[in-house]
């Protein structure tokens, strides 16, 4: 991230690029207001009043737009500074202009969130819920939106204090009795602590492992089409495509392999991973694909085996059930239009369809969405973590939390306790951003789009 | 376009699709106020106030966002009826989720331009206005927008409406005379009314002829690239291309031929046409290119003539600019880094450039505009009208006047005389939407995109 100031004016154009009937100019900063006004024909703006004006170009002596104007004045707007939201025509146009104008009276262009950091460096709200707006912007089912907005609420920041107030009384307890150590008397009640400290790593445990439902619910389930050439791999990705009429192809922003498919059904996003023609081979090329295809399995939340039900052994098959048996895997025989010549393999999840003739896909659909709901808790009420960095700093939370417990069965010296605990307090600021790094807000903020 | 009802109250995002920062959703008709309260945590809206609230699914027992909703009250609102604005958290989520509710709630949802058409139902705007807020929405030149925008403030209406005038005043004379000879008073100047005439044919003809330019302001200028095979047609559309890293390669909402690739120059846009590979063949298939070659070299704007100057001779070349004589035409040498073997051919306009060495290919660009602007009259406050109903329009009205001419010359009865300048006046209210029938309604706004 480039060298900023917080004092400057920042404007951008807030809502999406494209055609559409309105868009809207955003200005942020100590004199939003005095440079809103340079460009508009009214002199005077009420706070949280929508005026009627133009947008106009005094140099040029030109009519820009029809405007509506509305001044938020600090500290009651999204940034917590004052901030000017203009309503003009939509289009490629209009909104650019605009742009443009306020940039020669004085604004800066706006950081990719930059309004969103102003905000949380303004206490306006903390980092789980700046990285929720980010979410949110991006969900493309509707479980991935609440839980977005149900962060930017504030449950899970809720739940990180709650989590917090448990270590600052574990620590409160070991503070006073380092008080005490001065005094020379000794109070520390061990079982009392561990027990404490027992919960408060059962909670923070807890949170962790929501993790993989926070993560499917952010960026879908990642599900990998398996088997052998010909079993009908990518029919089987057609006629799921298909059965949904994916709306999305492809979302802009998101970090997603352009190999990947996404499709929706019952509240589910998944991205679906063809691995046709991705098998082992010496050929450097297909070599990645091979790479690639062991890549997708291993990360997978879910894997499709498509078996062509007119071989005549699944040897193939039995082993790569074998090999993958700590991952969901559905068997999906395909063709089933054609009769099973196989005896059915064992596993847990099977199905029966037919990509040619469109039977059983609906199934198939409705059996990976269970899969995924039930495994991951995807629950109408969630509260989790979506991010790596959560994770590893709940991580961090418990490993401090498992060297105090040990510092006190072995009665070490309470400095080392103290040193301890605060670390594991420490490592929950660094999810809400308390004490997060200027390169961990750089990064987290250069993922959002400008103009939010 | 469907059976509605004005009085629904209709729903739409009125921003494009994407990710981005904010969303706005727009309610308008009687029940606005009363169905967006339905869905809001707040009980009240003030006119014009921006509210921080939020929106909540009370079935559901859930938020869905957190907004700022406004009120705008009938009559002071974009459509003239009751409006209601909620901003939201832009993507593919919160917006539509929103929507959905208040569909729920009771609105409908808004067919496309519906919120325009409102607004012309309800005398906010005519329809020349109401075109220019599309036109202002799918621009993508700024000369184009500065079109729009003069339009969308009434220049042009104010033009028609002068013509208006002038064609009443001359009415007026004819149907005072009317009442004369009941009377059998007889005193109509025929020389006055001819000059009258006179004039205001000459103004009507004057916004005929700024059809061109408005076209061009509005479409961009259709420019063709011709020349027999390997001239290099198509590498002196590519270096233009990157000449210009056109921004803009396709937009949504219009309807362009895929075959035209769009370059802004100068304010200029132009759509070039590559003729590369439609040539005369009697394959059928390529008859279709040959026929497409045509009709974009009759419709062009302006005609580039690829020449390799490696050629023997320009017989094929000379053929062409003789059939095309009435054309807008720039021979362009290309491959200019190859010394030229042919005389120069004779042609007002020639450059010469290398496609491959990116030589020459800003001064082709500014010979294109040059002439574009001054054959078209693109100046800086040009008032033009923008579609073939317009001119249409101006040629039944001219039609009307010239009937008008040669009933006086020919001292017909008075009753004829009224009769054509009540058409003539009658042709102009079509342009502004006094008199236009449902069908052209529909046609125009159907081409609106929803939610304006």
């Amino acid at each position: 991230m480039p060298v900023f100031d917080h004092k400057d004016t920042i404007a951008a154009i807030s809502t999406p690029p494209g055609v559409g009937g309105i868009s809207v100019i955003r200005l942020s900063g100590e004199k939003a207001r005095d440079i809103s006004l340079l460009g508009l024909e009214i002199d005077n703006l009420e706070p949280r009043y929508a005026h009627f004006t133009k947008v106009v170009d005094a140099d040029k002596q030109e009519i820009i737009d029809d405007v509506v104007v509305i001044w938020f004045k600090a500290p009651a707007s999204y940034t917590g500074d004052d901030t000017v939201e203009i309503s003009c025509h939509g289009g490629y146009a209009a909104a650019p202009a605009i742009l443009e104008l306020y940039f020669r009276l004085g604004a800066r262009p706006a950081l990719p969130g930059e309004f969103t950091r102003r905000a949380f460096l303004n206490g306006k709200i903390d980092l789980l819920q700046a990285e929720a707006v980010a979410d949110l912007i991006h969900a493309v089912s509707d479980s991935g939106k609440k839980l977005a907005t149900r962060t930017l609420e504030g449950r899970l920041s809720e739940k990180v204090a709650m989590l917090r107030h448990e270590l600052t009384d574990i620590a409160s307890i070991l503070e006073l009795e380092l008080d005490f150590v001065e005094q020379e008397i000794n109070t520390l009640d061990h079982h009392e602590v561990l027990v404490k400290i027992q919960k408060a790593k059962d909670h923070l445990l807890a949170l962790h492992h929501s993790y993989s439902g926070g993560k499917i619910l952010r960026e879908g389930a990642l599900v990998t089409i398996a088997g052998r050439p010909n079993a009908g791999k990518s029919s089987v990705l057609n006629a799921l495509l298909a059965e949904e009429r994916a709306i999305i192809s492809h979302i802009p922003g998101t970090t997603r392999d352009t190999i990947e498919e996404l499709f929706v059904h019952d509240g589910v996003v998944f991205r679906l991973v063809d691995t046709a023609g991705l098998r082992d081979t010496v050929d450097p090329v297909e070599k990645i694909g091979a790479d690639r295809a062991r890549a997708s399995l291993f990360d997978s939340d879910l894997i499709l085996l498509v078996i062509d039900p007119s071989e005549n052994n699944l040897s193939f098959e039995k082993e790569f059930l074998l090999k993958y048996n700590n991952k969901d895997i559905i068997v999906v025989y395909n063709k089933s239009d054609l009769g099973m010549n196989v005896q059915p393999i064992a596993c847990e999840h099977s199905v029966s369809i037919s990509a040619l003739k469109r039977t059983g896909i609906l199934d198939l659909a409705e059996l990976m969405a269970k899969i995924i709901k039930e495994n991951h808790q995807l629950g109408g009420e969630t509260i989790a973590i979506t991010r790596q960095r959560h994770k590893l700093a709940l991580q961090n939370s418990l490993s401090a939390l498992e060297r105090t417990e040990e510092a006190l069965q072995n009665n070490l010296s309470n400095e080392f306790l103290a040193i301890d605990i605060r670390e594991a307090i420490s490592a929950l600021d660094d999810i809400t951003g308390l004490t997060t790094s200027q390169d961990v807000l750089n990064h987290i903020f250069d993922q959002f789009c400008i103009g939010k």
